[in-house]
């Protein structure tokens, strides 16, 4: 199928025009229509793309036939109803993180689209960096072993928001990473979030999961450190892998480095274990817009009728993971039960 | 007080080599005995310090009128049993970290210790550093304003122990610091633990702990992570700061950051915060062996008959705050109070 | 003078298509036309910016009396043959460093200039940096008191080009900051280069300079280096710097770092030298894209009839500087005098 | 041979008690007299090892025929004349680096010990780690393909030296790795140096060698730099390295880094070149005092009667080198033919 999808973008705000400029530059996509509140905004637009057209109407843009897929990009509690229009209205859809309110909106989206025979792309956008993806390719190669432990640091000062708090704001991207990496959902979470800034506005948040078997993971967020951190370490029983998104050159390290019981010492000491401290590895990345390859997926996935990696199902289940963590920081810590 | 602190150090193992050789360096002590239950240990010290005398002997040891002080480097399920023994034999004592295996044996030693008006000294080593001394002078001096968070990472490969679990290895370090800046105790802490490599030995572990007001308290620990990291996040409303210990010359940054509510500004959105992100400061830090500072210390507070900063109780309550997350982790993470 | 200043873009290759959405941003600036001998390049201003006007033929462009102002950034050889017909033409000129190829093609342009009574201004980005600024700043506030010398590293992996040298390359750079900066014209420069990897095309070249009295300046130049620095020392009797321009928020370190002669000490040995290593002081410096304030600075100068501070002059003395340099690579290595 | 070697150490200044320390912990050696003039020194080597003669006397030392080798840590004006009456009286002889003031000095001690059958072993101590010795073992390997360049950095602040001047202090540790890793000398360098901070006395250096083919080096030096560096870089055809001796675990970076003409475009543009940046290799160091080796490689060298890869043949190649940078540098930087 090499037929042009008609798109429609809504919401023009902090990630629209990102978006907005990525798929103009998408041979396989044509924006057809601009949609938002704001006609400040949409003015820019028109500045900018005069071919495209812009409107405040979501429910009339819905009824042309002509467009393919919606793509919005609106604050996270418009999500579900704008979504569950596009739906009815027989659009693929994509929708930015966090896919929905709560975990109930996301599945009626999930079961919407499976009846209408629609995808649904959430725009979990690390999963479509190259970083992501090489390190998904180790661990299905077996390079890593059994998997130990994730562990994701995501800190910086800001962008405080009076809507949302940095749980669901930040976590989003770890979650996604962390179910894409682990390849399984965890079994609970538990939460400790704190308001230090502003009155009722978590700033700061730990989260700790644990998975089947002995695996384990745990997410630490902020929006009020002095510093700004983007690190995940991933170890497995034959390698150990430090992503550092904030490094240009060295995004990824694989450091051949275990640890085994010394089978010939007779007395269980200190030097009962043994370290293996081998080379360390730093691939090839080639550097990429991960926005190309998510808006690249998002429209092979309508050509071939294939699920994304950041399917429906996998929002769903990013959204049902931070309402258990919200559920658990506001118990004051208690483990709460996902699966 | 001009007179020479007479000591015995027992124990000379993995630590004790380092408090022989600066005791030996302190011109107001003399070490008269060290004590080993390994004769190979012993040898060592003789040739290097043919003057000291060496006995398998502590009973007979602490018999020794002449010994002002014992210092007591041994695996710390000894730490209890020989500290109580030298404080009946009128001696001063130094007792390396965790101070003792339990909260009650701890207690105990307290309060034999006021009895008998004798020093503890527990070698939370870390308080001594010129770097942690910088940055409790800054927190006296207001510098920081009022606390945020203090959240601190410990994590590099190994030393795996067969006799304790990570926790009991590294957090003292980080609680002796915490108790040290926060200037009070936590109220609860909730504690995740994971053997993920070795059965039933602890190998990473997150501690959360929630202080009065809106402070909160984040330790991270870890026998299994590719890379070594020693950093300490400390925020409050003035200023904050990032302490690496791994840096030589730059070891703490003061950012002058922080975060207020736009007054000006009318609606409630993100353009409704206020980002300051002054000068960083990178204060001269003399470099100087912390064990140096701390054998200074020990021997002022017997001179002086003051109370260490890291003394018998503060050591009690690094053991009792251990002996909380130790409860908190074996329930599954469940937050446990503390005060 | 609030006149809309009205420019042609000459030149929409590598580095023209910043200059052209930076001017089209800027309030006080309308670009007219962009200029380019390929079609293909024109056909994308066209889609970009529908309203400029694209034409292949210079000669008639600058006949165009409402344009004020020739934007310049053709190949370096062409920048002399095009820069001398816009002058004549009686426009302003912003020229793309090196300003020309030779010193006496750039002292024409000067003098051509100076009784047309038009602003030239050449590109030297880096001065127009937030970096560089603060810098100066402290330089003119005496904080660095005398300075002893300033000392860059400019290397990285490509982008090799057929038709220049890495000196003609990246020496435009270093060596603009470095007038700027000594605030003075250095008196002679010894130049090493080599041709590693494509005969007869330097790609590492190490650039020597002596001041008046005991001042001192040495650039290092690499296109064929394993990784990216761009790191600049500046010392003065008072402060020291690092620049170091791949830094995100860490950009400049003041150091206050000095060494002094021990006047108290008798013998004239090792400990006759004292050294002040104290804070390191790291300005806060706002983000802002150069060449916005690039942008700003020669519509000023146009506006005020002011010299920029990168004006002809300069950029005659930087293609002066490098031409001395050319000479003494090609003999090997021998000082040649530049004042 | 099995025998115990017998040696005698003179000068216990900075370096020596290093030398008495590793000597002392080797089981192939006897450490029998330290000499020095100072007795407060000799005082010192008597408390800390009581079975060491001390003496102030190096001429009777030399006369004891039990001494099989005299090493000599005095400062450098004395090493010639304590060397060559070494060598006369029939001892092997260990000298530190630099090894002699003068080429001709050099040049006489080593034929005197060619005479004489004794080893002369120069303390260039980096040939003896870890890191240099691996590098070394990819280039006998072919790793690197044929070699660009050495590219040295070594800077920080302090510590200035009445007596010599930056060159004379560090540029025999680049020289000797240079010599080593390239495996050929110099065929000329010329040498920048400058007395920023105090009068005669060059505190920061330049020096740039041309090798055969088209091989090239440059050491940049200075005792006057706000920031510590130790890293270098070698180039070659097949792969680059840096090698920062500041890292702890990550010393030796290997880059599958190249550039090539592409030979399928047509025209010589930009695009002419391609450039190869594959994985990045970081490999194991075990991490070993480089004295332990060097004072091992010593042992070995007089037991074998082989000589060290630092004889006296490569320590009076880089006193040459030394003089002929000294030479260059008064001239003002003239370029000056070593071989």
């Amino acid at each position: 199928m090499s037929k042009i999808i008609k798109i429609a973008v809504v919401g023009y705000g902090y990630w629209g025009p990102n978006l907005v400029r990525n798929f103009s530059e998408n041979e396989d996509v044509r924006i057809v229509s601009v949609c938002d509140l704001d006609k400040t905004k949409l003015a820019l637009v028109k500045r900018k793309y005069p071919k495209i057209n812009i409107t405040t109407n979501y429910d009339s843009l819905i009824k042309d036939r002509s467009i393919d897929a919606v793509v919005i990009a609106t604050p996270t509690s418009t999500h579900f109803p704008l979504a569950k229009k596009a739906l009815i209205a027989n659009k693929h859809i994509w929708v930015e993180k966090p896919f929905t309110n709560t975990e109930s909106q996301a599945r009626e989206l999930v079961e919407l689209a499976q009846k209408k025979k629609k995808i649904i792309f959430v725009d979990h956008i690390f999963l479509y960096t190259e970083a992501i993806q090489a390190i998904k390719r180790l661990i299905l190669k077996k390079k890593l072993g059994r998997i130990y432990y994730f562990d994701s640091t995501r800190i910086n000062l800001g962008l405080f928001q009076p809507d949302t708090n940095v749980v669901w704001d930040l976590a989003p991207h770890d979650i996604s990473i962390m179910l894409y990496l682990m390849g399984e959902a965890p079994l609970s979470v538990a939460a400790f979030a704190h308001s230090h800034a502003i009155k009722k506005l978590e700033d700061t948040a730990y989260l700790s999961f644990k998975f089947r078997g002995k695996k384990s993971a745990h997410i630490r967020l902020s929006w009020l450190s002095p510093v700004k951190i983007r690190q995940t370490l991933i170890a497995g029983t034959k390698k150990m892998i430090v992503y550092d998104d904030l490094e240009s050159t060295e995004k990824i390290k694989v450091y051949d480095y275990g640890i085994s019981i010394n089978k010939t010492s007779k007395e269980l000491s200190t030097s009962g274990y043994q370290y293996r401290t081998g080379d360390i590895i730093i691939p090839s990345i080639i550097h990429k817009e991960a926005l190309v390859n998510a808006c690249r997926a998002f429209v092979d996935s309508i050509k071939t009728n294939k699920a994304p990696i950041s399917d429906g199902m996998n929002g769903y289940l990013v959204v049902k993971i931070i309402e258990a963590a919200q559920k658990s920081l506001q118990s004051g810590g208690r483990p709460v039960g996902i699966m």
